[in-house]
């Protein structure tokens, strides 16, 4: 599904609040495509974001794909609005092992107010993509509150 | 509803689990309550966690909330099981803000091999809990799977 | 928690509403309890209901919990406005058997625009409830657009 | 993905325990595709299940599409085997209204006891299709339970 940006600066607007969130920069995640609905996220394993069996923590690849969902989301708002995750859900599917993941955020139906994404995340191994979890998640636009600008 | 844990060692064994996560430390979590079908993990508020609009980024809510699920499920499962999260949904209900979190993870139906827990989030701010967050999680008893030990 | 409705003809317009689905017809559902923010439904067992196993359909289940839900949320809702249900979870925790279900929505955060709900199932038998399904529901106030309005 | 199925009568089975369940008749629903992982389920608009905004009741598309997905997953499973829905999510993306709702059921990964799938809900209106609702739902391989056999 082609979508048509609101804001033709959506690109700028995502890296820019993306540069702004430190918990980025604390698990490591680079911000790599920015498309319009479209937005994927890489994360290289590193030891502090792993559990005790040696795989990344379900949280950190939740902290990723409800990331790249809620700017895939972002990139189809207007100028001016922030997104808020208002509900997620994560299937894990195999456990996050190998050099990083990827989340891949996906539009699946945008609206004025709510808009529902999918996320896919894969861990890459030797140059393979394997699914390691799966996301849906519901992103609200805001507008007007305060401190809410994206 | 009171449970009765199988393995009478379950607090050491949660406590040492939860040492052994590095992804703990990252986000500065303590394990606080360990009680059959309850575990409690407090994460006091630090900017490295925030997301853009000085909150704590959903996903660390998540990692605690996950970890709260996690823990209490394994409270009751037999000595020599893991547990694995299979699924969780998170619905974000306000701003994490204030000094900190605590999540707190309950079973509500345990199971030989699915565990069903809830979770909910608080922000503690000037001695007030506000919920922030609740989540639902299917956890998965493993037994016999090599480096998937609690 | 103890909830204000805006609209004190809440309990007469949930149950005008009600009486307009005829879904709740087909499966049988009778509206019981209805305050502010809390909504139970009935759904006494038949075999037209069931799967092939025997019991209940999730479907049947969680049709009876949604409405129970989204009931529950419009309790809080200004005169006029409509509810939608944006998403659902459910986890089915034990075989919906017995002489009836009794499905309890309950409001957890309202809000403007999102109502967070919580849903409990409980299979009745020989005089006993069983808790079989629980779900986390997001409700959306629709105002202004035509057709939708409760 | 091609999956190959384990039961070779994998379509005759799914046919045989679709016709066992009178919940499928309650609600006309009409079992169409079956392949290794897949299988759709068709439910032609009927007032009976609508709800009172004359949309087909969020309730009847969670039946069709959980109903869809769990069969995706036995198409997989063992012989003796039976299926039960751990749990699952949905998203109502719009109004379900038209001529039939299409639900289509998809094995994302499968395993030896937990099997994730997705389905989408698609509306038939004047030849066209419409995604209304998505699903991500877990489910269960039971194996040496009586009356669990599917």
């Amino acid at each position: 599904m082609a979508f048509e940006p609101q804001d033709l600066a959506f690109e700028k607007r995502v890296r820019a609040s993306f540069a702004r969130q430190p918990m980025m920069e604390t698990i490591g995640a680079r911000l790599e495509r920015v498309a319009p609905g479209e937005v994927d996220i890489r994360v290289p394993f590193r030891a502090a974001l792993s559990q005790h069996h040696g795989f990344l923590h379900a949280g950190a690849v939740t902290t990723a794909v409800d990331t790249a969902c809620g700017y895939a989301a972002l990139t189809l708002m207007p100028a001016g609005a922030g997104v808020l995750s208002i509900e997620f859900k994560v299937n894990l599917l195999a456990p996050a092992k190998g050099e990083a993941i990827v989340a891949r955020g996906r539009v699946v139906k945008p609206g004025r107010t709510i808009t529902v994404c999918t996320g896919d995340v894969f861990a890459v191994e030797s140059g393979e993509e394997k699914l390691v979890a799966t996301m849906t998640a519901t992103m609200m636009t805001v507008e007007g509150r305060p401190g809410i600008v994206d």
